[in-house]
């Protein structure tokens, strides 16, 4: 009789799709694909578009000759991690709130689920299999409309004494500076998120009476930096420095191994990453720099979906001790 | 015959003061006292102090009918926990840089020892026996000369890959703001330290050309604060917004159970409290602040020397699983 093998199914849940993979034990993806997640719609029509996923799944599952052993999944919002559902509510899921995932997946299937926010699988995925694959101790981030964060602490993701943690894009670089919706004040998204360059490009461009391009991205920015354009050299600078100064505090707080950079922001290229490098080697204490790695993320957007196989595979050996 | 009875002997090392303690197993103290640290001496010199303090101590065990089975040292530096010993140069015992405390007073007594930071050790004690007793998610900060911090997950203090990690003081609360030693800028400790407080109290009076005091200290601004003096009311309450910032911050990323305020300032008075934990819920993200409690240290100066006696009994039984 052959061996049994152990396949695990990965989702990463946002607004427009559900992205969905299959993976082996070595958490490498052997299918995966997406479709519409009816994120606008009610919860019971999010579930449907997730059971159609498994039945595609646990079919293909069975052709290769293998068994579906736990299901992990990504959600925006806050998540009970221990109860795996939605501390309530999401933004761009307006129905999806206090969802019961594991319940209804694991009533349905009766194959163990996991969940957790994209931003903690995001860290996990890069530590299992990604940029940070081999370190123990992991800060990453991701920047993008906001910025989102994750830390692995001796191998495991620090979630918070309850599942409030890690919210690293909150984190204040400056005590009085630009409010956020969060309630805080000064907090790194609002400085160094994709959103937030893009601002600060079209500022600077405004106070010397530049024209402004209908469509500003982080994209276009960078591209004129290449080209020579100051404000937008002037703008990847500063948002180096405030990267820096929030990363340094981090690395003072965490002595962490290494720092992973993701997001499209990130995809730009090495200057960008050696001027946040820069940053970060001159604000952070000598002891913290030792051996420290700063590197970009290598599963961009397929992050989510690697980190929920991770979360599953993780999670499913630490319970089940086979 | 009699069971045994475990004793630890727990020391608190400062540049004037070497500070010793004989403890149960319940962490509490069963006798005290100091000596001159002869922190300004050759490492022998000091270590001959230790060496009195520990036969002193053998001697009282023994007349309580206990065995001291483990010591613990709070040192102050970077400490390698694992091997019990100094990284580098600390500047106020300036031979006692790469002290090896534990190959030393293990060499000679044969008693396992355990050392740490004494920034460490406040945090430890404050969890153990002291203000966040019962707590498992701790963060301490003691604000004095600069801001020492600490911090218990899961009911462990929190050291970093390579025991550089928990320098709350070293928290950037201004990207741009004032230059700090450790080669970063806006550290808390700039900011919100018993120092700080001295320097932004006398630049307000300076601004105000008022007569500045000979001595000023952080009591005589809570002091003239209570008749109604405005500077130093201005003072205490930038102080508190500082602190809020650090502490909102931290909190979003830890989303611990309770934060412990020590050092002078902190004795200050509940209304100094009130105005630090008004400005962490005004920039605390909401689930974080779910169940959060700000309380004042309770162990003050012995707090040291409690924290390393918890240590030597955390260690010795988590070693000897007796």
């Amino acid at each position: 009789m052959a061996e049994k093998v152990d396949l695990f199914i990965g989702f990463d849940l946002g607004g427009t799709f559900l992205k969905y993979a299959l993976g082996n034990s070595r958490g490498e993806i052997l299918f995966k694909s997406k479709k519409p997640s009816k994120g606008d719609q009610s919860k019971d029509a999010i579930f449907s578009v997730f059971y159609e996923c498994i039945k595609e799944l646990l079919v293909k599952a069975k052709k290769q000759g293998g068994t579906v052993v736990a299901i992990g999944v990504g959600s925006p919002g806050a998540i009970n991690f221990d109860k795996g559902k939605l501390l309530g509510n999401t933004p761009n899921l307006p129905q999806w709130g206090n969802a019961q995932i594991r319940k209804r997946l694991e009533g349905k299937y009766g194959i163990p689920v996991w969940v957790d926010n994209d931003a903690n699988l995001m860290a996990l995925a890069e530590s299992r299999v990604g940029a940070a694959k081999g370190y123990e101790n992991v800060i990453a981030l991701t920047l993008g409309t906001g910025i989102g964060g994750g830390i692995l602490i001796n191998n495991e993701l620090y979630r918070g004494h309850n599942f409030a943690g890690a919210e690293l894009g909150h984190m204040s670089i400056a005590y009085d500076g630009i409010p956020c919706d969060c309630g805080g004040r000064g907090c790194i998204e609002r400085y160094a998120s994709a959103t937030a360059m893009v601002k600060n490009y079209i500022a600077r461009l405004s106070a010397k009476s530049c024209e402004i391009p209908d469509k500003v991205t982080t994209e276009l920015i960078f591209t004129r930096a290449h080209k020579g354009d100051r404000e937008a050299i002037e703008t990847i600078d500063e948002t180096a420095e405030y990267l820096g100064a929030a990363l340094a505090s981090l690395t003072n707080i965490f002595n962490e191994e290494i720092i992973v950079i993701g997001g499209g922001v990130a995809e730009a290229g090495d200057e960008f990453m050696n001027l946040i490098w820069q940053a970060v080697q001159s604000r952070t204490m000598k002891p913290g720099l030792l051996g420290l790695k700063l590197v970009r993320a290598k599963l961009g957007n397929d992050a989510g979906m690697y980190g929920a196989v991770s979360l599953a595979i993780d999670n499913y050996y630490k319970t089940e001790n086979v």
